[in-house]
């Protein structure tokens, strides 16, 4: 190929600096006649007559010379397996009459085909690349080269690259920001249970691997680089957690001079600007709730607000209850009942029990009369029932989910409940929540500090120890501190949690994370392994020495039982007190 | 702050979502009457009436009022300490006639403070926040959240943003790049004995840090990502040489479907987008050269192209020599004798031995009257004199360096002397290499194999084992490897290697490093060393228990001597014989 100009080129040239001429997919009606050199990989061969040729971009159909002087050509493209790469050179001509595929982008064309040249051969693959094969995931994972070549993972990860490139324009070009890298080996940080060690040669010392870049881009504000950013790798060991990458990256911001809402309307602006066009408008500036009408409404800090299905206090339906529990339930500091109504829940859940694939359920219907089937029914007045039924607005048909106990646990349960029941619903065919919508929101107002998990009584920052108390809350703090709300707030899509901020004396900061499993080309399995390569793998005592370590093999053979927590099995609707106050 | 209206804007604004109107060093006469909020840090006060603030883009003068009815905003002012942050208000106007400093980019004008909040107060500082302070370089890295206050740390890391910046947009934004991120947590390569080895949970199990995304980004083009770039990651455990970071950052690109020409092409392009405006325009495409013309006239693969002081063979000159070593040398398989030639370099370094400080060096010197001051002068004949004047086109006052030897040997000494003479004279203020200048430069058809250095009779890859050999080159790869050049190419920058690509079959890739220092925000020191968090650190045996390794302590204290090989100690032009030929 000639040296090609290079200089400031103004558009998006996929073929530059390449043995092809143009793309697969690129190809339509207005190539026509065009000589034309094409790279990719075979799909299929038709009626010995063509080849559909596929690169990242599209389909392209090929068609194979039929005259007797071009037979040599002709068994070379008939001895082809799919997937072997080829290189093929030929003339763009319309597709017969007739012969239109609509449903191809290059459905009205075809390549009649000169030469071909053999680049790479393809022996039989553990699976066809193809969309509706499925596999299993273990088996994607071990061969992950193959499963790449799949249309939407070649989508996602050109997803990826593409938004990640808009936020970097966005942030450097727009606003500012410098792109300053901090490193990975790093000094343990004192209680950093989750950060991984690594060796080196001077005895007994070890680099460790960040859990974010916290400490320096704090420095940076420090340094006088008053707008930071970076993709930055963090690593995380968390063990066997399903969901968790031992590394992943982020969004990481950090901005000096500047207040809340000027951070909120930064992060808006990235993620309308970053925001792919075949994904819809989205509208700014995002709905923002308080921590403590998150918990109220939905029993979380991350609602998912594309459904109903909020939690309802029906606490004054039971006041005056005979019912033993309950009356315990209620005495004690915090003690309320809650509810939560499933509209049709009962319709659409009566056959839970036949189908052993999906959790059981005990279902709490409300009878077409509306009056509740179920073992607490006969316990409550006739009043208390009409209260309950008002309160939880609940309709014939309906499910109802009541609670009793403290409201710090109530809340929570439900939360869980109200997300199951909408995966449960999805199970049979009920839309709930639609996965075509996005609903940002913000949530703020983060209580400062919250109880400790293993001693209720003492606190501990909700977050980290450097997020500002709220000013007006400030006065609180040595007298009340669990009253006061920080300077922290998470951004929320469709109920995950994708990015959170706080702002510190000068230093406000935001990171946006970017784990979704199928954007990453190579993830980890959920014990941290690589299932192509095996790693993590062993090491040989030599290849030890030069770390100064050396293998503790433990005495026992281990035996992990994992308690799966995601498809909680609820077997009653009666009053189920979260595990924690049970001890 | 109102919440700004974030959709796309089209021009760099560096206070958007700030507290601040505007940043210190974009202040100018079109300012005047202007109402501003800056933030920054003290420069310095002048004359108590006088505060010079400093952000990352200048300086600029505030002017404390002085009457009466504002004495507590003065004595706020003279309160501050210098490097203290604060934000002010006030109001641009021009300074008085006279009073104007052309030297200062804001000379023009000053800010009347209205009013002013200290962020943050300064205690003493360990330096002076000034480009004309000398530190050490422990005590800049000790202390570099301050070192990088320095206008030339903030020049350099927003320079390296911008040019990555400009990478990122030449490949995805106008080549359909695909930007994917590879695993940093990898297994260990089969005698990857400089990666990092990471511990896990299993016991026994380890990740590996890898060397660079080889693997990887292979995959990908098998995967159908057939134009990957990365700002990759990589890790080298190298112990304590220098100049060698552990973790380093290079632009990593793999793409399909291209030659050699294609590559060179794309990244002269890359550089040429890239490259900063107050560097100067560099013109493409770059000169190129063979690795054998490059070890001919500069006895190194990445010449500094900048000076002469070619090698010249001046073998004829000692044809029938008596010389009893010289004979010898040239008897050997490859013997030759090879000499550089100093212009001038008997004038500048008569002094050499007086300071102490520089490597000593005895002097060959042609005499004023064409004549040879040297031992070997009385050895030769006058025709063997004259013969070697005339081909090292030696003049009056210069320096001939001769060496004899094997050729693979003489080539690189000389090349060495070479640039450790350019150092010297640079020494002595005799401008050699211009440091503004930019000699980009191809080395190109590199051997596929060179002799092991532990077994010069055995060969082994020249660079990696997945560079194809140059096809007309092919046919010698079973009877003469050490003929078969390789499709294997770095890019040279003033004698540093920069980059370097070669072919695979189908998979041409190519790596430009970041590796400068000043560049990196936090380097380690040259032995891994983090100076500011004194990582790595020791880890107690407790927290290294769930990793399942313990610290084997070596029995005794140990020693490195380490043999610092940069400034060779010349003390004779004689012919000196490279170190491995002695054995």
């Amino acid at each position: 190929a000639l040296r090609q100009n290079t200089s400031k080129q103004p558009k998006l040239s996929q073929s530059s600096f390449s043995l092809r001429s143009h793309t697969c997919g690129e190809l339509c009606s207005s190539h026509v006649d065009e000589e034309v050199t094409l790279c990719g990989w075979i799909q299929y061969l038709r009626q010995d007559l063509f080849v559909i040729l596929r690169d990242f971009s599209g389909l392209v159909q090929i068609l194979i010379p039929q005259d007797e002087s071009k037979s040599e050509l002709k068994n070379a493209f008939l001895g082809l397996t799919v997937e072997s790469v080829i290189m093929v050179k030929g003339r763009v001509r319309r597709r017969p009459e007739g012969q239109e595929n609509k449903k191809m982008s290059t459905g009205e064309i075809e390549v009649c085909a000169e030469s071909m040249e053999v680049l790479n051969t393809c022996r039989k693959l553990p699976f066809e690349i193809k969309e509706f094969v499925k596999k299993s995931e273990v088996l994607r994972m071990q061969y992950r080269y193959l499963d790449l070549r799949s249309p939407r993972m070649q989508y996602n990860l050109r997803l990826r690259s593409q938004m990640v490139m808009k936020m970097r324009e966005y942030l450097c070009n727009l606003h500012g920001f410098v792109d300053v890298e901090t490193p990975t080996l790093f000094k343990r940080t004192p209680g950093g249970a989750k950060e991984f060690v690594v060796p080196t040669g001077d005895p007994g010392k070890f680099y460790s691997l960040p859990q974010s870049p916290q400490q320096f881009k704090q420095l940076l504000m420090v340094a006088g680089i008053d707008r930071y950013f970076q993709l930055a790798r963090c690593y995380r060991d968390e063990g066997s957690k399903p969901d968790r990458q031992p590394e992943f990256t982020q969004v990481d911001i950090e901005i000096s001079f500047v207040d809340q809402a000027g951070v909120m309307s930064l992060i808006e602006g990235l993620v309308h600007y970053s925001w792919p066009e075949d994904k819809g408008q989205i509208n700014v500036p995002f709905p923002s709730m308080t921590y403590e009408e998150a918990m109220r409404d939905y029993g979380v800090d991350k609602p998912d607000t594309r459904f109903g299905m909020k939690l309802v206090d029906v606490t004054t339906a039971f006041q005056g209850t005979q019912i033993e529990f309950i009356k315990d339930a209620l005495l004690k500091p915090g003690g309320c009942i809650q509810a939560i109504c499933v509209p049709e829940g009962t319709v659409r859940t009566e056959s839970v029990d036949s189908d052993s694939n999906v959790p059981t359920v005990y279902v709490a219907p409300v009878r077409a009369d509306g009056s509740l089937k179920s073992p607490l029914s006969r316990l409550l007045s006739d009043t208390a029932k009409q209260q309950l039924l008002q309160m939880a607005q609940a309709n014939a048909g309906d499910l109802i989910f009541i609670t009793a106990g403290p409201l710090e646990n109530v809340r929570p349960l439900l939360g869980k409940l109200r997300l199951q029941c909408a995966e449960l619903l999805e199970c049979y065919g009920v839309p709930v929540r639609d996965p075509s919508v996005f609903h940002f929101l913000w949530v703020v107002d983060f209580p400062l500090f919250l109880p400790k998990e293993d001693d209720p009584e003492m606190l501990e920052s909700a977050h980290h120890p450097f997020t500002a108390p709220v000013p007006e809350d400030a006065h609180l703090l040595y007298t009340q501190p669990h009253k006061v709300r920080g300077q922290h707030y998470d951004l929320v899509l469709n109920g995950c949690e994708i990015g959170g901020g706080s702002i510190r004396p000068l230093c406000p900061f935001f990171s946006v994370l970017l784990v979704i499993r199928d954007v990453i080309a190579f993830p980890k399995s959920f014990r941290g392994h690589d299932l192509m390569s095996h790693a993590p793998d062993f090491v040989s005592e030599e290849d030890l020495k030069p770390y100064h370590i050396s293998v503790v093999w433990p005495r026992h053979g281990g035996f992990n039982l994992r308690m799966p927590f995601k498809n909680l099995m609820i077997r009653s609707f009666l009053p189920i007190e979260w595990p924690a106050s049970r001890e």
